[in-house]
């Protein structure tokens, strides 16, 4: 953390202080029982215990008091204390005894006054006067529930939350910022926007993808799985399930299976299956299915893979995290010798992927390693993880990847290139991973003859070249605030009749868009044509196409582009072969 | 059964006991013990527990003896007999004794004399004497395991199987119907050509689509939603698990629970999830995600969809009975004025697709009913059942539909119209199905307001539009012998270089068709040309390109059509384009 930065949070820190002390004199001193104040990345919070709720109305009345309270002056003073004496202190303040009770033995106590007349149990350190509060910017941001220390087993109490920042301007850039988010936020947009949704008695971490969005990741799945096809990778289709007897060979059933959804009982049942979280273990068998030599590597396999992962409720989050979902998954066996360039082209594909979707800019890379404290979560001897990592890292160094280093983050069988990107709340997560496997084509008895006659184990490549469907949109979501790119918009052409009489027009040009697979809507309804141009920006379609009068007379169009305005009106060919020309090459917009 | 049938099965079955009595002739009568032999569909069969096991060797002189036995004219004699005599009678017989126990009480016990010095149990009826069986045509078809009375708890006999009819050219015409079978068999076949495979350690009913029959499953499946699409379908995805929450109010907890794999334990686990085994419930969520008028009905839902059913170990059969597989599944919601011409559309479509596809030919159709008697297994009132298999006859007899009709063959909530095919080996399964849904709209809650304001449910229609892809894989595979239409071939052409000066013109030639989404491969290998061409002949590609000094020098190809042989040289150009035209045409070739 820099200087400015641990400044910050300690002013951070003592506002609040301040905070808590303002809600006591508003509530009343014996009403509000303190839990805890931290101070976090973007402010402050501290939780109250009061009877009553505490309002909207409030939220502008504590901002005031906390002003007031700043411009009193007040002195922070420390007192340290022996537990009996933080006891007899705090006795009143239930949450605080907990806390001193919960403290080690040896600990020292300190607490920090704030004025005469109000403690807190506190290791500070503070500011030592209110005075120096005066510059600093906050605003309070909302008001939720939280149950004491996390567990739903204890009392809910009420956490106000508060924006605090040293200078003004950060303030205010992180109010947009929120702001920005919210707009963009794919968990709420998506849903607006009518592309996903979730139900209850369908459970989280399972969402369905309406006709809009299942249109767009269709046209992702077609595109990754042609790009592939091009580029010499062969597709597969295997199956979802497989018997615990695949996942023990796999290593999945010892170090992954607290992840998957097991069907059926060991104790109990003959054959017990698992949902696969991954797809190697059964991609790896059309690598099985024939004896192989040095003349057919490297092989190729890509699968638009659906895989399952049996993540905690609490943890599921829209598109982005999710139990069930689909990716575009391959594993590539190779030669000692083949396995840079190909490394290489795995990561070129990537980039390609992300540059065509416009992403390439928010994408950061972290090379992920073993952690050898931690070894049981592993296969493999500390030589062959050094060896393998050190491997890698050569590779990436030699195509200059920016990366850092993330200890522990390795897959149990590998090292990992995971690249990263950050959602509008910027939280960070794995979009695209390209990982080397050095041992488990051994495990499945996967060999290749050499030119000498020796059987040898190919090296594996498990790569994704997009990541998985659902996060990839959401982050799409979030990019475009919606507007998607032609190529990729559920519907491209919104076609908007000023009159009844101009519909029979309208239903001709969108036949002819259609045969050119563009897809095209007539907004038919009986409305004012503002409100038609207003509704189809509103839903973010590329292109509007107004025809009135005019149009009809002269067999052209005039053209709305979502990301302009207005353009005029041209002929409806000249049209077709602009917009058929913008979606032919993907263009960002 | 016609009269002639009835006269063929009683010959089966004196048949029966002619084996039997060969079998211990030639292994010694007190080695040879006798279980059953029944009369089946294309001859009969004998189960016998004999210790030493019947080689191929011994086929030919059962078959010879079987001659001797009918040469002596012996008579067949019924006798009636008292249990205690039954008993008596077969008391070295250990499985006949076992046969009358399990008699009821009262049932006349009666057995069969073939001449002085065999006996067996049996109903009867048999031919007088075996001068009768001399004109019958038999021929031993295998000797396969079988356990007594189907249990694998029970003792492994030897079963003998026996082609046999009345008349010598159905014989023949059964074993070339068979050899064709062997052929054909998607499950032998398939395999031989790579298109698929199966894993012990992954499970039975689990096929692995390894590349080739992924290419062609993908090119059915784009083929199926563009198809789809332009019909005015709108395709959703949406999560191939729920929690029984979901499945309780759909009916399948009650009326489908050991079809499904379930994931948890209702006792123990908070959430229990399990494996969709249809789509329905999950595609209405997008029906269900705005309120809906009249305005917006008919809406159609299409989805490729992977579906679960946890079928018994023994029913799986290649890629026709398998434990996961996907599907072109679609609902529709539509009021009950639109009924009629919706399910037109559905029946239209699932017709296209069969005639592109070459199996309409081979289609029979089932309008399968619910069971009256069985009540249980299904959800609504007679009532209603009478209502909608009325409208549904009414609507299949205006469309004039070949129908039979199949009780209690219905979908627990409702009627359907099944098309079904049937595999080399006749045995018959459903390939598209069509069904009306009048009652589970109002279980989900599903409404439109109508043009009065009040509120309504629709009905739905559940239908598929080329059944599941695994299955119509296997019937192509069956129809075709393998060699797929042009347009769905795997590998499209092969160009074959004479010799290695001729390879960089086969590798221009090769770019050239790759440019135009050919998928095209150059047989590089260092052999003969004749070699070259045999192999791409037992792959089946449709064309093979033979390159060698003459088609360098003036830019043509050879070409080798799979169907007719050589056809000669043509320019590259006006090869492409006649390749393009039958593959954009789909010709069946």
């Amino acid at each position: 953390m820099s200087e400015v930065e641990e400044k910050q949070m300690m002013y951070r820190h003592s506002m609040s202080h301040v905070l808590a002390k303002a809600v006591k004199e508003l509530f009343g001193k014996d009403k509000v029982k303190l839990a805890i104040g931290p101070a976090i990345d973007n402010g402050f919070y501290y939780d109250f215990d009061i009877a009553s709720s505490i309002t909207n109305d409030d939220v502008a009345k504590i901002e005031e008091k906390m002003k007031e309270v700043i411009a009193r002056n007040e002195d922070f003073k420390r007192v340290e204390l022996s537990r009996a004496e933080a006891l007899e202190m705090f006795k009143d303040e239930p949450y605080k005894v907990e806390l001193i009770n919960d403290l080690a033995e040896e600990e020292t106590i300190s607490a920090y006054y704030l004025g005469e007349d109000f403690i807190d149990l506190c290791r500070g350190p503070h500011v030592e006067n209110t005075k120096y509060l005066r510059g600093f910017a906050f605003k309070i941001n909302r008001v939720s529930g939280a149950y004491w220390k996390g567990s739903e087993k204890n009392k809910m109490l009420q956490r106000v939350y508060v924006y605090g920042f040293l200078d003004k301007n950060d303030l205010k850039k992180h109010i947009n910022m929120i702001e920005e988010a919210i707009k963009r936020d794919h968990n709420k947009l998506g849903r607006e926007l009518g592309l996903f949704t979730t139900v209850d008695y369908i459970g989280q971490g399972l969402p369905i993808l309406l006709p809009k969005g299942a249109r767009i990741v269709q046209l992702l799945q077609r595109f990754v799985e042609d790009e592939e096809q091009k580029r010499g990778w062969l597709l597969t289709k295997t199956p979802f399930m497989a018997k615990s007897d695949l996942y023990k060979i796999s290593g999945h059933w010892d170090h992954y299976k607290d992840g998957m959804f097991i069907l059926g009982d060991e104790n109990k049942d003959k054959e017990v299956f698992a949902l696969r979280p991954m797809t190697c273990p059964f991609q790896y068998q059309a690598y099985l299915n024939e004896a192989r030599s040095y003349k057919d590597l490297p092989l190729r396999y890509n699968e638009t893979s659906t895989l399952f992962r049996n993540e905690a409720s609490g943890e599921m989050h829209g598109l982005i995290r999710v139990r069930q979902f689909t990716i575009s998954e391959g594993h590539l066996m190779c030669t000692a010798e083949q396995l840079e360039g190909e490394f290489k082209n795995c990561l070129e594909l990537a980039i390609y992927m992300l540059k065509t979707l416009g992403l390439y800019e928010d994408a950061s890379y972290r090379f992920s390693q073993w952690d050898p404290d931690n070894r049981e979560k592993y296969i493999g001897t500390e030589e062959e993880w050094n060896e393998v990592q050190g491997m890698m890292g050569k590779i990436l160094d030699n195509l200059e990847v920016p990366y850092k280093i993330g200890i522990g983050e390795a897959a149990f069988y590998g090292p990992k290139l995971d690249i990263q990107i950050k959602n509008v709340w910027g939280k960070e997560d794995t979009l695209i991973t390209i990982q080397i496997d050095p041992m488990i084509a051994e495990k499945f008895g996967m060999e290749y003859t050499d030119k000498d006659g020796s059987k040898k184990n190919p090296y594996i490549i498990h790569r994704t070249s997009i990541g998985c469907y659902e996060r990839t949109l959401a982050y799409l979501i979030e990019k475009f605030a919606g507007a998607f790119p032609t190529w990729l918009a559920p519907t491209q052409v919104k076609i908007l009749n000023i009159a009844d009489c101009h519909l029979d027009y309208a239903n001709e040009v969108c036949a002819k868009l259609s045969n050119y697979g563009i897809r095209v809507e007539v907004d038919d309804r009986n409305e004012k044509i503002g409100k038609k141009i207003r509704d189809a920006q509103l839903e973010k379609v590329p292109y509007s196409l107004i025809v009135g009068d005019n149009e009809v007379a002269e067999g052209s169009v005039s053209v709305r582009k979502r990301s302009v305005g207005d353009t005029g009106a041209v002929k409806l060919e000249d049209f077709i072969d602009k917009i058929l020309k913008e979606i032919n090459s993907k263009a960002l917009n």
